[in-house]
Protein backbone atom coordinates (compact mmCIF):
# COMPACT_ATOMS: atom_id res chain seq x y z
CA UNK A 1 0.00 0.00 0.00
CA UNK A 2 1.90 2.83 -1.03
CA UNK A 3 0.12 7.13 -1.25
CA UNK A 4 1.74 7.37 2.65
CA UNK A 5 -1.41 4.89 4.16
CA UNK A 6 1.01 2.76 5.48
CA UNK A 7 4.43 1.71 5.40
CA UNK A 8 5.20 1.70 1.45
CA UNK A 9 7.51 -1.53 1.50
CA UNK A 10 4.07 -3.14 2.37
CA UNK A 11 2.65 -5.05 -0.71
CA UNK A 12 -1.29 -4.86 0.24
CA UNK A 13 -3.67 -7.37 -1.79
CA UNK A 14 -6.86 -7.18 0.18
CA UNK A 15 -9.00 -5.40 2.35
CA UNK A 16 -11.09 -6.02 5.15
CA UNK A 17 -13.99 -3.31 5.16
CA UNK A 18 -16.24 -2.75 8.01
CA UNK A 19 -19.74 -2.13 6.65
CA UNK A 20 -21.80 0.15 9.22
CA UNK A 21 -20.03 3.40 10.08
CA UNK A 22 -17.88 2.28 6.93
CA UNK A 23 -19.85 2.00 4.07
CA UNK A 24 -23.38 3.79 5.41
CA UNK A 25 -25.12 4.48 9.28
CA UNK A 26 -27.54 2.90 10.72
CA UNK A 27 -30.80 5.23 11.09
CA UNK A 28 -34.40 4.99 9.96
CA UNK A 29 -35.61 4.10 6.86
CA UNK A 30 -32.42 2.12 5.99
CA UNK A 31 -30.00 4.71 7.24
CA UNK A 32 -27.89 6.83 5.11
CA UNK A 33 -25.19 6.01 2.92
CA UNK A 34 -21.48 7.71 3.72
CA UNK A 35 -20.77 9.94 0.96
CA UNK A 36 -18.60 8.80 -1.90
CA UNK A 37 -17.88 5.20 -0.40
CA UNK A 38 -20.39 3.32 -3.00
CA UNK A 39 -17.27 4.76 -5.56
CA UNK A 40 -14.58 3.94 -2.59
CA UNK A 41 -15.39 0.26 -3.01
CA UNK A 42 -15.97 0.37 -7.15
CA UNK A 43 -12.44 2.04 -7.10
CA UNK A 44 -11.13 -0.93 -4.85
CA UNK A 45 -12.78 -3.86 -7.01
CA UNK A 46 -11.64 -2.10 -10.32
CA UNK A 47 -8.07 -1.97 -8.80
CA UNK A 48 -7.88 -5.28 -8.20
CA UNK A 49 -7.96 -5.57 -4.74
CA UNK A 50 -9.70 -8.98 -2.98
CA UNK A 51 -12.32 -7.39 -0.90
CA UNK A 52 -14.17 -8.98 2.22
CA UNK A 53 -17.17 -6.86 4.31
CA UNK A 54 -16.54 -7.83 8.03
CA UNK A 55 -19.55 -6.86 9.84
CA UNK A 56 -20.61 -7.85 13.04
CA UNK A 57 -24.05 -6.79 11.92
CA UNK A 58 -26.78 -9.15 13.35
CA UNK A 59 -29.92 -7.37 13.33
CA UNK A 60 -30.81 -8.56 9.65
CA UNK A 61 -29.83 -11.49 7.79
CA UNK A 62 -27.12 -11.26 5.54
CA UNK A 63 -29.12 -11.42 2.39
CA UNK A 64 -31.11 -8.61 3.51
CA UNK A 65 -27.90 -6.93 4.15
CA UNK A 66 -27.14 -6.99 1.03
CA UNK A 67 -29.89 -5.92 -0.47
CA UNK A 68 -30.11 -2.71 1.31
CA UNK A 69 -26.55 -2.39 0.46
CA UNK A 70 -27.12 -2.54 -3.51
CA UNK A 71 -30.02 0.15 -2.68
CA UNK A 72 -27.29 2.68 -1.27
CA UNK A 73 -25.52 1.83 -4.85
CA UNK A 74 -23.12 -0.47 -3.32
CA UNK A 75 -21.81 -3.56 -5.87
CA UNK A 76 -21.47 -6.20 -3.46
CA UNK A 77 -22.41 -9.62 -3.38
CA UNK A 78 -23.37 -12.56 -0.57
CA UNK A 79 -20.11 -14.62 -0.37
CA UNK A 80 -17.97 -11.11 -0.16
CA UNK A 81 -20.09 -10.42 3.20
CA UNK A 82 -18.57 -11.96 6.42
CA UNK A 83 -21.04 -11.51 9.50
CA UNK A 84 -21.27 -13.72 12.75
CA UNK A 85 -24.31 -15.64 11.94
CA UNK A 86 -22.88 -18.31 9.56
CA UNK A 87 -20.22 -19.06 11.93
CA UNK A 88 -22.10 -19.03 14.85
CA UNK A 89 -25.01 -21.72 13.36
CA UNK A 90 -21.71 -24.16 12.68
CA UNK A 91 -20.50 -23.62 16.28
CA UNK A 92 -23.89 -24.40 17.75
CA UNK A 93 -24.36 -26.98 15.75
CA UNK A 94 -20.80 -28.94 16.03
CA UNK A 95 -21.40 -28.25 19.43
CA UNK A 96 -24.73 -29.48 19.89
CA UNK A 97 -25.90 -26.33 21.75
CA UNK A 98 -29.47 -25.37 21.68
CA UNK A 99 -29.43 -21.88 22.10
CA UNK A 100 -31.96 -19.03 23.79
CA UNK A 101 -31.56 -17.13 20.94
CA UNK A 102 -31.63 -12.78 22.53
CA UNK A 103 -30.95 -11.47 18.61
CA UNK A 104 -33.00 -9.21 16.81
CA UNK A 105 -36.36 -10.91 15.57
CA UNK A 106 -34.74 -9.80 11.87
CA UNK A 107 -32.10 -12.44 11.80
CA UNK A 108 -33.77 -14.95 12.94
CA UNK A 109 -33.80 -16.62 9.69
CA UNK A 110 -30.04 -17.11 9.75
CA UNK A 111 -30.41 -19.74 12.32
CA UNK A 112 -33.42 -21.86 10.91
CA UNK A 113 -31.55 -24.93 10.85
CA UNK A 114 -30.97 -24.96 14.64
CA UNK A 115 -32.30 -26.72 17.29
CA UNK A 116 -33.79 -24.47 20.00
CA UNK A 117 -36.16 -26.86 22.22
CA UNK A 118 -35.49 -27.00 25.66
CA UNK A 119 -32.50 -24.83 25.41
CA UNK A 120 -29.03 -25.57 26.47
CA UNK A 121 -26.82 -22.59 25.38
CA UNK A 122 -27.11 -18.66 24.81
CA UNK A 123 -26.48 -16.68 21.97
CA UNK A 124 -26.52 -12.98 22.46
CA UNK A 125 -26.54 -10.61 18.89
CA UNK A 126 -27.84 -6.93 18.67
CA UNK A 127 -30.74 -7.47 19.76
CA UNK A 128 -32.10 -3.83 20.65
CA UNK A 129 -35.15 -3.78 21.83
CA UNK A 130 -35.22 -7.12 22.70
CA UNK A 131 -33.00 -7.00 25.63
CA UNK A 132 -36.08 -6.68 28.17
CA UNK A 133 -35.88 -7.44 31.41
CA UNK A 134 -37.50 -10.65 31.26
CA UNK A 135 -35.41 -11.78 28.61
CA UNK A 136 -32.22 -11.37 29.96
CA UNK A 137 -33.74 -13.43 32.99
CA UNK A 138 -34.19 -16.39 30.45
CA UNK A 139 -30.22 -16.31 29.27
CA UNK A 140 -29.07 -15.90 33.40
CA UNK A 141 -31.33 -18.98 34.37
CA UNK A 142 -30.06 -21.32 31.27
CA UNK A 143 -26.55 -19.99 31.88
CA UNK A 144 -27.34 -21.07 35.72
CA UNK A 145 -28.90 -24.15 35.38
CA UNK A 146 -26.14 -25.58 32.94
CA UNK A 147 -23.19 -25.76 35.77
CA UNK A 148 -20.25 -24.04 35.68
CA UNK A 149 -19.71 -22.27 33.10
CA UNK A 150 -22.30 -22.10 31.19
CA UNK A 151 -22.68 -21.51 27.33
CA UNK A 152 -22.85 -18.18 26.51
CA UNK A 153 -21.87 -17.25 22.96
CA UNK A 154 -22.06 -13.03 21.91
CA UNK A 155 -21.67 -12.13 18.22
CA UNK A 156 -19.01 -9.75 18.38
CA UNK A 157 -18.12 -7.74 21.79
CA UNK A 158 -19.15 -3.51 20.30
CA UNK A 159 -19.73 -1.32 23.08
CA UNK A 160 -22.42 0.98 21.26
CA UNK A 161 -22.82 1.87 17.08
CA UNK A 162 -23.91 4.83 15.83
CA UNK A 163 -27.80 4.85 14.74
CA UNK A 164 -28.65 7.70 13.13
CA UNK A 165 -27.33 10.69 15.00
CA UNK A 166 -27.12 9.04 18.25
CA UNK A 167 -24.87 6.51 19.97
CA UNK A 168 -26.91 3.44 21.04
CA UNK A 169 -25.83 0.39 23.00
CA UNK A 170 -24.60 -2.69 20.78
CA UNK A 171 -24.68 -6.43 22.20
CA UNK A 172 -21.54 -6.16 24.31
CA UNK A 173 -22.93 -4.75 27.34
CA UNK A 174 -25.85 -6.99 28.04
CA UNK A 175 -22.63 -9.76 27.29
CA UNK A 176 -21.10 -8.36 30.22
CA UNK A 177 -24.32 -8.08 32.30
CA UNK A 178 -24.51 -11.96 31.84
CA UNK A 179 -21.12 -12.51 32.18
CA UNK A 180 -20.91 -11.25 35.91
CA UNK A 181 -24.20 -12.15 36.65
CA UNK A 182 -24.02 -16.14 35.91
CA UNK A 183 -20.27 -16.40 36.35
CA UNK A 184 -19.59 -17.20 32.57
CA UNK A 185 -17.03 -16.14 29.76
CA UNK A 186 -18.72 -15.43 26.62
CA UNK A 187 -17.49 -17.24 23.69
CA UNK A 188 -16.68 -14.08 20.84
CA UNK A 189 -18.15 -15.10 17.29
CA UNK A 190 -17.55 -11.77 15.26
CA UNK A 191 -14.85 -9.10 15.37
CA UNK A 192 -12.65 -8.95 17.68
CA UNK A 193 -12.27 -12.72 17.94
CA UNK A 194 -9.05 -13.68 16.01
CA UNK A 195 -10.98 -16.32 14.36
CA UNK A 196 -12.89 -14.60 12.91
CA UNK A 197 -10.34 -12.43 10.76
CA UNK A 198 -8.35 -15.24 10.45
CA UNK A 199 -11.55 -16.90 8.67
CA UNK A 200 -12.08 -14.15 6.31
CA UNK A 201 -8.42 -14.20 5.31
CA UNK A 202 -8.68 -17.91 4.85
CA UNK A 203 -11.27 -17.62 2.85
CA UNK A 204 -9.61 -14.97 0.34
CA UNK A 205 -6.56 -16.57 0.31
CA UNK A 206 -4.64 -14.02 1.94
CA UNK A 207 -2.36 -13.89 4.70
CA UNK A 208 -2.47 -11.37 7.09
CA UNK A 209 0.21 -8.68 6.53
CA UNK A 210 -1.02 -8.33 2.83
CA UNK A 211 -4.53 -7.09 4.54
CA UNK A 212 -5.88 -3.83 5.70
CA UNK A 213 -8.56 -3.56 7.95
CA UNK A 214 -10.50 -0.73 8.01
CA UNK A 215 -13.06 0.38 10.46
CA UNK A 216 -14.70 3.17 12.49
CA UNK A 217 -14.24 0.60 16.28
CA UNK A 218 -10.90 1.53 17.70
CA UNK A 219 -10.96 -1.77 19.82
CA UNK A 220 -13.08 -4.33 17.70
CA UNK A 221 -11.73 -3.39 14.27
CA UNK A 222 -8.55 -2.02 14.93
CA UNK A 223 -7.02 -3.46 17.73
CA UNK A 224 -9.03 -6.95 16.18
CA UNK A 225 -6.81 -6.91 12.94
CA UNK A 226 -3.64 -5.66 14.43
CA UNK A 227 -3.73 -8.51 16.78
CA UNK A 228 -3.96 -10.74 13.98
CA UNK A 229 -1.08 -9.16 12.09
CA UNK A 230 -3.25 -7.10 9.63
CA UNK A 231 -2.66 -3.46 9.39
CA UNK A 232 -5.37 -1.43 10.97
CA UNK A 233 -6.78 1.86 9.25
CA UNK A 234 -9.42 4.04 11.35
CA UNK A 235 -12.06 6.50 9.76
CA UNK A 236 -12.85 9.50 11.54
CA UNK A 237 -16.61 8.87 10.85
CA UNK A 238 -20.00 6.07 12.14
CA UNK A 239 -19.36 6.12 15.99
CA UNK A 240 -15.68 7.42 15.87
CA UNK A 241 -15.24 10.08 18.35
CA UNK A 242 -11.91 11.88 19.10
CA UNK A 243 -10.59 10.35 22.17
CA UNK A 244 -10.48 7.16 20.13
CA UNK A 245 -7.07 8.30 18.97
CA UNK A 246 -5.91 8.19 22.56
CA UNK A 247 -6.78 4.78 23.20
CA UNK A 248 -5.03 3.20 25.91
CA UNK A 249 -3.87 0.04 23.96
CA UNK A 250 -4.94 0.50 20.56
CA UNK A 251 -2.97 3.02 18.05
CA UNK A 252 -4.35 2.86 14.34
CA UNK A 253 -1.94 2.90 11.25
CA UNK A 254 -3.44 5.46 9.89
CA UNK A 255 -6.76 7.72 10.75
CA UNK A 256 -8.35 8.96 7.38
CA UNK A 257 -11.24 11.14 7.56
CA UNK A 258 -13.53 8.36 5.68
CA UNK A 259 -13.42 5.33 3.13
CA UNK A 260 -12.52 7.28 0.16
CA UNK A 261 -10.03 9.46 1.73
CA UNK A 262 -8.21 5.89 2.53
CA UNK A 263 -9.06 4.55 -1.15
CA UNK A 264 -7.27 8.06 -2.35
CA UNK A 265 -4.28 6.91 -0.41
CA UNK A 266 -4.13 3.42 -1.43
CA UNK A 267 -4.41 4.35 -4.92
CA UNK A 268 -1.92 7.37 -4.09
CA UNK A 269 -4.18 9.48 -6.02
CA UNK A 270 -4.47 12.56 -3.06
CA UNK B 1 -20.50 -14.70 70.93
CA UNK B 2 -20.34 -18.18 72.18
CA UNK B 3 -21.92 -21.78 71.03
CA UNK B 4 -19.46 -22.07 68.73
CA UNK B 5 -20.86 -19.77 65.89
CA UNK B 6 -17.77 -17.85 65.80
CA UNK B 7 -14.18 -17.87 68.13
CA UNK B 8 -15.93 -17.41 72.00
CA UNK B 9 -13.87 -15.34 72.99
CA UNK B 10 -14.83 -12.63 70.84
CA UNK B 11 -17.60 -10.43 72.46
CA UNK B 12 -20.49 -9.70 70.47
CA UNK B 13 -22.81 -6.90 70.87
CA UNK B 14 -24.62 -6.36 67.64
CA UNK B 15 -25.47 -7.88 64.02
CA UNK B 16 -26.77 -6.65 61.12
CA UNK B 17 -28.81 -8.76 59.47
CA UNK B 18 -29.89 -8.82 55.64
CA UNK B 19 -33.87 -8.10 54.98
CA UNK B 20 -34.11 -10.09 51.46
CA UNK B 21 -33.52 -13.85 51.64
CA UNK B 22 -32.59 -14.12 55.92
CA UNK B 23 -35.83 -12.31 57.13
CA UNK B 24 -38.03 -13.18 54.08
CA UNK B 25 -38.03 -14.12 50.12
CA UNK B 26 -39.87 -11.37 47.81
CA UNK B 27 -42.30 -13.06 45.63
CA UNK B 28 -45.61 -12.14 44.54
CA UNK B 29 -47.88 -10.54 47.10
CA UNK B 30 -45.53 -9.80 49.68
CA UNK B 31 -43.29 -12.73 49.19
CA UNK B 32 -43.34 -15.43 52.08
CA UNK B 33 -41.71 -15.20 55.90
CA UNK B 34 -38.73 -17.40 56.31
CA UNK B 35 -39.71 -19.81 58.96
CA UNK B 36 -38.50 -18.82 62.50
CA UNK B 37 -36.78 -15.52 61.87
CA UNK B 38 -39.83 -13.42 63.38
CA UNK B 39 -38.70 -15.12 66.25
CA UNK B 40 -35.20 -15.01 66.21
CA UNK B 41 -35.26 -11.33 65.29
CA UNK B 42 -37.57 -10.69 68.68
CA UNK B 43 -35.29 -13.50 70.77
CA UNK B 44 -32.45 -11.46 69.91
CA UNK B 45 -33.95 -8.22 71.01
CA UNK B 46 -34.75 -9.54 74.74
CA UNK B 47 -31.43 -10.74 75.01
CA UNK B 48 -30.59 -6.84 74.20
CA UNK B 49 -28.24 -7.51 70.92
CA UNK B 50 -27.73 -4.20 69.12
CA UNK B 51 -29.58 -4.69 65.89
CA UNK B 52 -29.37 -2.84 61.81
CA UNK B 53 -31.26 -4.43 59.38
CA UNK B 54 -29.08 -3.63 56.13
CA UNK B 55 -30.05 -4.33 52.91
CA UNK B 56 -29.40 -3.26 49.28
CA UNK B 57 -33.41 -3.60 48.77
CA UNK B 58 -34.41 -0.61 46.12
CA UNK B 59 -37.45 -1.56 44.99
CA UNK B 60 -39.71 0.31 47.40
CA UNK B 61 -39.14 2.58 49.93
CA UNK B 62 -37.72 2.46 53.52
CA UNK B 63 -41.07 2.81 55.32
CA UNK B 64 -42.79 0.35 52.52
CA UNK B 65 -40.44 -1.95 53.88
CA UNK B 66 -40.84 -1.80 57.60
CA UNK B 67 -44.88 -2.16 56.77
CA UNK B 68 -44.39 -5.07 54.85
CA UNK B 69 -42.20 -6.95 57.35
CA UNK B 70 -44.50 -5.73 60.61
CA UNK B 71 -47.08 -7.61 58.30
CA UNK B 72 -45.22 -10.60 57.95
CA UNK B 73 -44.72 -10.63 62.01
CA UNK B 74 -41.27 -9.03 62.33
CA UNK B 75 -40.84 -6.05 65.21
CA UNK B 76 -38.58 -3.22 63.63
CA UNK B 77 -38.74 0.54 62.99
CA UNK B 78 -37.46 2.32 60.32
CA UNK B 79 -34.57 3.96 62.47
CA UNK B 80 -33.52 -0.02 62.58
CA UNK B 81 -33.53 -0.05 58.82
CA UNK B 82 -30.28 0.49 56.64
CA UNK B 83 -31.11 1.26 52.99
CA UNK B 84 -28.93 2.69 50.33
CA UNK B 85 -31.49 5.37 49.21
CA UNK B 86 -31.10 7.95 52.19
CA UNK B 87 -27.10 7.92 51.46
CA UNK B 88 -27.37 7.91 48.03
CA UNK B 89 -29.68 11.15 48.43
CA UNK B 90 -27.44 12.63 50.68
CA UNK B 91 -24.21 11.43 48.09
CA UNK B 92 -26.56 13.31 45.52
CA UNK B 93 -27.19 16.82 47.14
CA UNK B 94 -23.65 17.06 48.36
CA UNK B 95 -22.29 16.53 44.97
CA UNK B 96 -24.65 18.83 42.95
CA UNK B 97 -25.96 15.97 40.80
CA UNK B 98 -28.82 15.69 38.96
CA UNK B 99 -29.47 12.25 38.47
CA UNK B 100 -31.51 10.33 35.68
CA UNK B 101 -33.09 7.50 38.42
CA UNK B 102 -33.07 4.04 36.87
CA UNK B 103 -35.09 2.83 40.06
CA UNK B 104 -38.08 1.02 40.64
CA UNK B 105 -40.89 3.23 40.25
CA UNK B 106 -42.23 2.14 43.78
CA UNK B 107 -38.84 3.35 45.17
CA UNK B 108 -39.30 6.65 43.65
CA UNK B 109 -40.88 8.81 46.89
CA UNK B 110 -37.41 8.53 48.36
CA UNK B 111 -35.63 10.36 46.15
CA UNK B 112 -38.50 13.57 46.21
CA UNK B 113 -35.97 16.13 47.39
CA UNK B 114 -33.56 15.51 44.59
CA UNK B 115 -33.80 17.63 41.21
CA UNK B 116 -34.04 15.22 38.17
CA UNK B 117 -33.97 17.98 35.71
CA UNK B 118 -31.44 18.39 33.23
CA UNK B 119 -29.38 14.87 34.04
CA UNK B 120 -25.43 15.05 34.92
CA UNK B 121 -25.40 11.79 36.71
CA UNK B 122 -27.05 8.20 36.82
CA UNK B 123 -28.47 6.13 39.58
CA UNK B 124 -29.03 2.77 38.81
CA UNK B 125 -31.18 0.45 41.45
CA UNK B 126 -33.05 -3.09 41.22
CA UNK B 127 -35.11 -0.94 38.35
CA UNK B 128 -36.23 -4.71 37.23
CA UNK B 129 -39.07 -4.19 34.28
CA UNK B 130 -37.51 -1.03 34.22
CA UNK B 131 -34.75 -2.16 32.58
CA UNK B 132 -35.82 -1.93 29.00
CA UNK B 133 -32.84 -1.05 26.00
CA UNK B 134 -34.33 2.36 25.34
CA UNK B 135 -33.84 3.25 29.60
CA UNK B 136 -30.20 1.51 29.11
CA UNK B 137 -29.20 3.50 26.45
CA UNK B 138 -30.72 7.18 28.06
CA UNK B 139 -28.51 6.11 31.24
CA UNK B 140 -25.61 5.59 28.78
CA UNK B 141 -25.92 9.09 26.61
CA UNK B 142 -26.04 11.06 29.86
CA UNK B 143 -22.81 9.29 30.76
CA UNK B 144 -20.81 10.12 27.64
CA UNK B 145 -21.96 13.21 27.53
CA UNK B 146 -20.51 14.16 30.78
CA UNK B 147 -16.81 13.51 29.85
CA UNK B 148 -14.75 10.89 31.16
CA UNK B 149 -15.70 9.59 33.97
CA UNK B 150 -19.47 10.23 33.51
CA UNK B 151 -20.79 9.66 37.18
CA UNK B 152 -22.96 6.89 37.77
CA UNK B 153 -24.38 5.39 41.17
CA UNK B 154 -25.28 1.90 41.36
CA UNK B 155 -27.58 1.01 44.60
CA UNK B 156 -25.14 -2.42 45.68
CA UNK B 157 -23.43 -4.63 43.09
CA UNK B 158 -25.73 -8.57 43.17
CA UNK B 159 -25.87 -10.31 40.89
CA UNK B 160 -29.34 -11.75 41.68
CA UNK B 161 -31.60 -12.76 44.25
CA UNK B 162 -34.17 -15.12 44.64
CA UNK B 163 -37.89 -13.54 43.90
CA UNK B 164 -40.50 -16.52 44.60
CA UNK B 165 -38.90 -19.88 42.95
CA UNK B 166 -36.71 -18.25 40.76
CA UNK B 167 -33.28 -16.05 40.67
CA UNK B 168 -33.70 -13.27 39.06
CA UNK B 169 -31.21 -10.42 38.07
CA UNK B 170 -29.76 -7.76 40.84
CA UNK B 171 -29.09 -4.25 39.92
CA UNK B 172 -25.00 -5.60 39.37
CA UNK B 173 -25.39 -6.70 35.64
CA UNK B 174 -26.95 -3.72 34.79
CA UNK B 175 -24.31 -1.56 36.58
CA UNK B 176 -21.62 -3.81 34.59
CA UNK B 177 -23.33 -3.09 31.53
CA UNK B 178 -23.13 0.28 31.73
CA UNK B 179 -19.45 0.48 33.34
CA UNK B 180 -18.36 -1.13 30.41
CA UNK B 181 -20.21 0.71 27.41
CA UNK B 182 -19.39 4.26 28.51
CA UNK B 183 -16.01 3.20 30.19
CA UNK B 184 -16.95 4.89 33.57
CA UNK B 185 -16.32 2.86 36.98
CA UNK B 186 -19.61 2.94 39.33
CA UNK B 187 -19.48 4.38 42.72
CA UNK B 188 -21.36 1.62 44.74
CA UNK B 189 -23.63 3.20 47.12
CA UNK B 190 -24.83 -0.37 49.20
CA UNK B 191 -22.97 -3.50 50.20
CA UNK B 192 -20.64 -4.54 49.72
CA UNK B 193 -19.08 -0.41 50.20
CA UNK B 194 -17.05 -0.45 52.92
CA UNK B 195 -18.38 2.35 53.98
CA UNK B 196 -22.19 1.45 53.70
CA UNK B 197 -21.02 -1.18 56.36
CA UNK B 198 -18.73 1.09 58.70
CA UNK B 199 -21.94 3.62 58.42
CA UNK B 200 -24.23 1.21 60.01
CA UNK B 201 -21.78 0.26 62.35
CA UNK B 202 -21.14 3.87 63.49
CA UNK B 203 -25.25 4.73 64.23
CA UNK B 204 -25.15 1.52 66.39
CA UNK B 205 -21.94 2.89 67.78
CA UNK B 206 -20.02 -0.52 67.82
CA UNK B 207 -16.81 -1.74 66.62
CA UNK B 208 -16.64 -4.19 63.88
CA UNK B 209 -14.83 -6.76 66.08
CA UNK B 210 -18.07 -6.60 67.99
CA UNK B 211 -20.72 -7.07 65.33
CA UNK B 212 -21.61 -10.01 63.17
CA UNK B 213 -22.97 -9.72 59.43
CA UNK B 214 -25.59 -12.40 58.79
CA UNK B 215 -26.76 -12.69 55.07
CA UNK B 216 -27.34 -15.00 52.00
CA UNK B 217 -24.90 -13.10 49.91
CA UNK B 218 -21.58 -14.55 49.93
CA UNK B 219 -19.82 -11.82 47.93
CA UNK B 220 -22.11 -8.71 49.05
CA UNK B 221 -23.11 -9.76 52.71
CA UNK B 222 -20.32 -11.88 54.34
CA UNK B 223 -17.03 -10.84 51.96
CA UNK B 224 -18.53 -7.12 52.34
CA UNK B 225 -18.81 -7.31 56.69
CA UNK B 226 -15.46 -9.50 56.76
CA UNK B 227 -13.66 -6.37 54.35
CA UNK B 228 -14.64 -4.35 57.26
CA UNK B 229 -13.79 -6.72 60.14
CA UNK B 230 -16.34 -7.92 60.82
CA UNK B 231 -17.44 -11.51 61.04
CA UNK B 232 -19.38 -12.71 58.35
CA UNK B 233 -22.19 -15.91 58.90
CA UNK B 234 -24.04 -16.83 55.69
CA UNK B 235 -27.38 -18.30 55.91
CA UNK B 236 -28.73 -21.40 53.49
CA UNK B 237 -32.23 -19.44 52.89
CA UNK B 238 -32.56 -17.25 50.04
CA UNK B 239 -29.89 -16.97 47.30
CA UNK B 240 -28.09 -19.48 48.91
CA UNK B 241 -26.21 -21.87 46.76
CA UNK B 242 -24.26 -24.89 47.67
CA UNK B 243 -21.23 -23.76 45.31
CA UNK B 244 -21.56 -20.40 47.65
CA UNK B 245 -19.59 -22.87 50.39
CA UNK B 246 -16.82 -23.27 47.75
CA UNK B 247 -16.61 -19.32 46.89
CA UNK B 248 -12.64 -18.53 45.35
CA UNK B 249 -12.34 -15.40 47.66
CA UNK B 250 -14.85 -15.42 50.65
CA UNK B 251 -14.93 -17.77 53.56
CA UNK B 252 -17.77 -17.48 55.47
CA UNK B 253 -17.28 -17.55 59.35
CA UNK B 254 -20.08 -19.87 59.74
CA UNK B 255 -22.76 -21.41 57.51
CA UNK B 256 -26.12 -21.94 59.11
CA UNK B 257 -29.53 -23.11 58.08
CA UNK B 258 -31.11 -19.78 58.89
CA UNK B 259 -31.29 -17.27 60.99
CA UNK B 260 -33.21 -18.99 63.19
CA UNK B 261 -30.08 -21.72 63.61
CA UNK B 262 -27.84 -18.88 63.89
CA UNK B 263 -29.53 -17.09 67.25
CA UNK B 264 -29.56 -20.40 68.78
CA UNK B 265 -26.06 -20.60 68.23
CA UNK B 266 -25.57 -17.06 69.08
CA UNK B 267 -27.61 -17.71 72.60
CA UNK B 268 -26.14 -21.47 73.45
CA UNK B 269 -29.42 -23.18 73.09
CA UNK B 270 -28.55 -25.51 70.51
Amino acid sequence: MSGGLLNSSRKISALLLDITGVLYNSGEGGGHVIPGSPQAVARLKEAGYKLKFCTNETQITRRALVEKLTRHGFTLTEEEVYSPAPACVQYLLENNLRPFLLIHPDARQDYVTVDTTNPNAVVLGDAAHEFTYDNMNIAFKILISQGSPGHLISLGRGRYYREGSELTLDVGPFTKALEFASGTEATVIGKPAPSFFKSALSDLRVPPEEAVMIGDDVLNDVGGAQGCGMAGVLVKTGKYRPEDERHPTVKPDRVVDNLAHAVDLLLNVS
